[in-house]
């Protein structure tokens, strides 16, 4: 088994923030995440495929396709906006770095399957908020 | 001459955009990084004090202190803020890095220059928007 | 399952010595690490915790939560100390990286898995003594 | 379970391209990693090992037989080289990232399960063709 | 004074080898370097700017032009390509770090100087050919 | 003027104590770097020669000159060991990062200098005892 890794940036804003709880639940929990004025990071995405390589090409996956699919599902959707207000798919979701890599996934999983050869498929996708924060969404590892 | 450099990190939102023109002019202008809705880095910020050690302790400056200073007069101002909205040294300018830069180093000038030994002081500060962008400012180098 | 780490760093001084052989067998087996004078490392600590989010916080574990248990245990013992001579929890342990990850994880086990969500864990801990030599205990991954 | 790592860089030069194939075929399917010319990285490669450390030493492999065996096995036979002419283990194979790994890895399996402790044995090998483009092999990982 | 700054990557392939001299002198002068099979690296580039802002947008110098500058002068050329063969203003250049760097400079010179703001203008551009050797031309600097 | 540098790094044991002090000054101005069991870091030290390169080679200074010259005068005697006791030429020298560029600059210069082609010459010495707090030794930059 092979996987293999495509390491993308996007830069982006965002709060942590629970609009079924009161603002003073909020703050608490939250703390200076909660900022009502927004705080942003430089997010790194990994998002790993794994499989066989195709015989005739050495891929598991075309890393231009993994890079195309990245771009128009999450980079072009993310990328410089409001994650709280702006992202169609996130409408919803508290934009943790748990929840974001778990999204992105289910983003990802339908076009990275049928670009990647033979049973090859999506395996993780990894998500740095900062240097020292940072999270994966891998379903099928035990 | 000895340089010696305390890095830290802070993650806040910002737009580019100049109230004195137009919102064409600044969508035009600044593209993507004038997002009403804001975005946001993980800012890398360099200090910098150049200078000669004291002979009883070897430090041009004490990191602890340059810490502590770095700390109260830009972290506890900046860190998970909206630089656009809530520093107020920093209202009426644009957050370009290369502005915050100038900006960050009159902030940090006067303390800075009392806790180095003897006449040493501060040289510059440098500030990473993304790790591909970053910004100097050092007013004293030919 | 979502995997979620916290990164820290520390300074330590250290040797590589079995005191129940000779100080040859020592000196063969351990090389220059094993020098009676001591030598250090700026060490780079990575806790994971897997598990599932809460869905009021999005958070498998509150990485201030995370944090705060991580210098409790570890940097408060270990931060610029001797890891031979001045680590309670470390006596009779040759401080190799593979050592010091088990312990460490050992000693982290029961305060992350009270402060982890639901039935979130801690999964592993990873430790680099260099860019170039690193270890992980991850007793559960198959 | 403990996992043991050690990273080392080599630089070469390659080409993406399957012999069997028309040349238009080739430039279509690689793009420019099908330049005739060649191209080059500064690779970075990861081989761990896993299993149980020696009580008498508290290594898992000792890091300076592991860096040896890489040296031998694949930096005299890889670096500053070109991968599609002059090594011999990959005569025949295209030099993807995927592909690579796979070898590299039967390459150092023998040596490697030689000098780690006990039932320890090489565990995943993975390198890094770019600092956003890396694969890992990882043979045993469920 | 404002020093900004981009980094840009690219990969190449090259020898270093002296046309006016014996094949016994290159491979006695520049060892594996002289590889008649090439050998190749992952560069980084980073180009500086030095000047004041303008007041109207905070920028030195807009990245988005300086990063489409380099593209055009340095990453069309150079990217997935020999620099020995491949590269027109290269022609007679022994492609070592230094050269490279002065030679980069000059291509980028009068593009940037026009781009950027008023009287700023191009202060020296830096090339990685790995992590650990590196190369600065700074004509200006004293 | 081109700048030419070579990264490397070494590992070391350490502490900060004037003994011309009390234990109560040196504890008070050093806290916790002045711990009698010591601590240690991982330095890494960036040599930089300044200079015209050579026409015949277009090196400034040949790197592997450069490595080996840096090997001798200050990885020979600082890996691995104590540098507050086993370093003779550190022997009355408080080990500050400050103290340590100086003091390496010095160590390095002579043979730096006979190495590098025509007038090209040793320009600075940086070390980074963390990622986060460095020095450079610099004495001919305005």
């Amino acid at each position: 088994m092979i996987y293999v890794t495509r390491k993308v940036h996007f830069n982006a804003s965002h709060r942590l923030h629970n609009p079924k709880k009161s603002d003073e639940w909020n703050r608490t929990t939250f703390g200076k995440c909660n900022n009502p004025n927004w705080h942003g990071h430089n997010y790194t995405l990994e998002v790993t495929v794994a499989g066989n390589p195709n015989p005739e090409t050495g891929y598991v996956i075309d890393l231009s396709d993994l890079k195309s699919i990245i771009e128009e599902k999450i980079l072009d959707q993310c990328d410089h906006k409001n994650l709280n207000l702006e992202v169609p798919f996130l409408q919803g979701v508290i934009p943790s770095t748990e929840n974001l890599c778990e999204v992105f996934f289910n983003e990802l999983e339908e076009a990275v399957n049928k670009a990647a050869y033979g049973d090859s498929s999506l395996y993780s996708v990894k998500l740095y908020e900062t240097e020292r924060n940072f999270a994966e969404y891998c379903p099928f590892r035990k």
